[in-house]
């Protein structure tokens, strides 16, 4: 088991690697740039390290800083949370190179499920259901053209090196598809530094279920259920819950049966989760595999009572999975609402500052993550995920009158600080989320008669 | 179902209590002192009414004070919590007689087991063990040395109304046995207004185990499992777990099915627990019963799933008990530990005051039930018990574990206040606990070269 690991990250899920970390034993090391000097982790690790100035590129993003850091306080192991470095195989493969255990599946299963055009082929091949669309990516405009032509409309430009609902567009007008070809390709370009895209059809009215798989080094591989993370502004999760309600136990079974067959298949080690699109009927396609922990991997937790971040330690370490298949009961059902610093009146816009009241809510199953606090300045660098409020309730009716009293106690104020508490209040008392027969296209129509929704979201996970 | 309920009681379970109030869609009457004014339950509860100044006897224990709350907010219910009137029948039959609903057993039923001397011939009289000792009140010094030659030393002498480790001796010198004898009547006197003691054996080197039941108007009724809470200071309980560690299951077995005879046979209504010690060797004998919320319930709650205020709630509302035994599947271990505003370095003498750091631990699998926070003043009149820590986890090494990761993120801190904190963390490194040797004597042995413990506990769960 190693001793020491450095926790490559940021916010709410650094502090939350630190507490596994410590409860195995392991001494921890935070990073943190200048503007996060004051974040809950520089005083929750054993040990902290500036790694640079607020951009995240000179800090969060710099493999070099990081695994200086490493080498400085002898951490031999790097956690890097979700985000940041989290999915990029060359920072891995760097780690390893040194001689430090990179807490995540192998460098070349990373590399080949980061290629989001690729990862459908392989999957496919496994005989996992996948969307009609390509398995490489789109370069000309002519193939472009072509494949959308085979496809139909309305369907969906992706970059290969996306993943996390950024940088993808629906195209439902044959006549502007070229045009959001050409944006979707240099957006690609802007955000990743790759602008391959590829294609998909989409699926109107779909509901976003993932599979939490569990792998280790030999060929061991078990789920953890499933996750709905159907609540979504802009292809970013807003609510997750796990079991995701009203599916037939039969979809579930072939689901997270696939899931694990998909991993398995290409040598996955770890914690990783397989997003599905569950459209009407029986049918449900893959959409991506995601190399890292989640960040509504806590609702698998509340439901299996696994502690993820200690069996991705463990795999890491080269333990042999101690869990089986048997061993995993979910009980009862668990929600995550995100608490985000933003203004859902002025179209979700961030509104960093100083937070003079941080009353977060507690009591009988109530979890939260987070890394603020009163006094907290919430930085403008990064993104708006202040807090992750949890609960759990042997069922989903009570879980919901739960997560209601729960948001009703957070109270976070601050000069200028917003929050989306009370838009999260109002979703979850929404007819169709009630009832569970929302979709991905839910939030989109509870905004509708808002405030115009003009600006980017950050958001990566 | 009832609208509305007053809880008549104070600080954290105070708390606890409104909050499962608000997730049932009851609304909440809180009631407080005047030297509770700012304490949190006054914030979350609906509407919230004075009741009389600091003194119990003028506030909590005024039984006009709080039914004349209830009949001007409009509760239907009263939830008494534990402490102060929860286990008083006179005020139960006040409530029933006004039309309001108390939540808890029936008056009668509360009598009977009110009365820790009937308990015993009750209980015997059902099958279940209990220790050699007088089923009556010990009225003549002649009486009391006849029976105490009988059971021999050493023994115990034990207030009828008392209970909760509340005006008991423990005496092993046959020479100072009358002294303690009268010495005990005065103690009763004094702490009950009601002067009969009993004498049962003592056992040296036990452990206390308790039975959580749950059971309806109809006949029905079922446990929840069993909590070890040997770790205690002078009968108090400082720590307290589920399941007992290292019990065999087949005394596990014999025990919950003994708690729940008891409770159908006696006609219980409610939450209840029935108190266990147990020696060396296969037997158990039962203490007492309680009629009442445990402090320590939310470790039954953790390993269950189950909301004991919701159930309790319920069950008082008459409907019948939706959960079979078989229902209750419980899952792990689950450890509390009771953050009290004290310090043991000067013999655990309560420190009251203003709390000007309060930083409680959160993330996985950690539940804090407090009335605190930043900036609250603790009141010198009321019991020092300021927040309950409570965890769970797959096995008691990684609840052990976890527990000491939360306590390591506990800072609380005031001018003037010391806490539990550091002596918990020691309790929970010390190898007999570890290793589930440990018995009642604990703690005793652990502050054996520390300052004399001189003051006395106002505690009484």
């Amino acid at each position: 088991m190693f001793e020491s690991v450095l926790i490559a990250n940021r916010g709410e899920i650094a502090v939350r690697i630190a507490r596994t970390c410590r409860e195995m034993g392991l001494r921890t090391v935070a990073v943190y740039s200048t503007v996060d000097r004051d974040s809950a982790v520089v005083r929750l690790a054993d040990e902290a390290v500036q790694i640079g100035p607020g951009p995240s590129r000179r800090s969060y993003l710099s493999a070099p800083a990081i695994i200086e850091a490493a080498r400085r306080t002898g951490a031999d192991a790097i956690h890097p949370g979700y985000g940041f470095l989290s999915e990029d195989p060359d920072f891995a493969e760097i780690c390893e190179a040194d001689g430090i255990t990179f807490i995540g599946p192998p460098p070349a299963v990373m590399a080949a499920l980061g290629d989001k055009a690729r990862t459908r082929g392989i999957m496919a091949g496994l005989g996992l259901p996948v969307l009609p669309g390509t398995t490489d990516a789109v370069e000309s405009a002519a193939h472009a053209r072509a494949v959308a032509e085979e496809i139909g409309f309305p369907l969906i430009i992706k970059a290969v090196a996306g993943g996390g609902g950024r940088g993808v567009r629906v195209v439902r007008d044959p006549a502007s598809f070229l045009g959001e070809f050409a944006a979707a390709r240099a957006e690609a370009q802007l955000l990743f530094g790759d602008n391959r895209v590829y294609i998909e059809r989409y699926l109107e009215s779909a509901r976003h279920v993932e599979v939490q798989v569990l792998t280790d080094r030999y060929g061991n591989g078990i789920h953890l259920g499933e996750r709905d993370c159907s609540v979504q502004r802009r292809h970013q999760k807003l609510i997750e819950e796990s079991p995701a309600p009203g599916l037939p136990q039969h979809m579930v079974d072939r689901m997270t049966a696939a899931a694990v067959t998909g991993a398995l298949g290409v040598g996955y080690v770890g914690a990783g989760t397989f997003e599905f699109l569950v459209g009407g009927g029986d049918d449900f396609h893959l959409m991506e595999v995601n190399c890292r922990l989640q960040v509504e991997h806590p609702v698998s937790e509340l439901v299996t009572g696994v502690d993820l971040v200690r069996q991705q330690i463990l795999v890491a370490a080269g333990e042999r999975l101690a869990l089986t298949q048997a061993d995993v009961t979910p009980r009862g059902t668990a929600i995550e609402c995100r608490l985000n610093v933003e203004d859902p009146a002025r179209g979700f816009v961030p509104t960093p500052g100083e937070l003079t009241r941080f009353d977060l809510p507690a009591g009988p199953f109530v979890r939260v993550d987070t890394h603020g606090y009163a006094g907290y300045r919430v930085p403008a660098d990064y993104d708006s995920l202040l807090a992750k409020v949890v609960v759990w309730a042997p069922d989903r009716t009570q879980a919901l009158a739960r997560m209601a009293r729960a948001l009703d106690e957070c109270a976070v104020e601050g000069p200028g600080v917003a929050t989306t508490r009370d838009f999260l209040r109002s979703t979850l008392d929404h007819p169709l989320f009630r009832a569970a027969k929302h979709d991905t296209s839910l939030v989109d129509t509870m905004l509708t008669g808002l405030q115009p929704d003009t600006t980017e979201t950050p958001g990566r996970h």
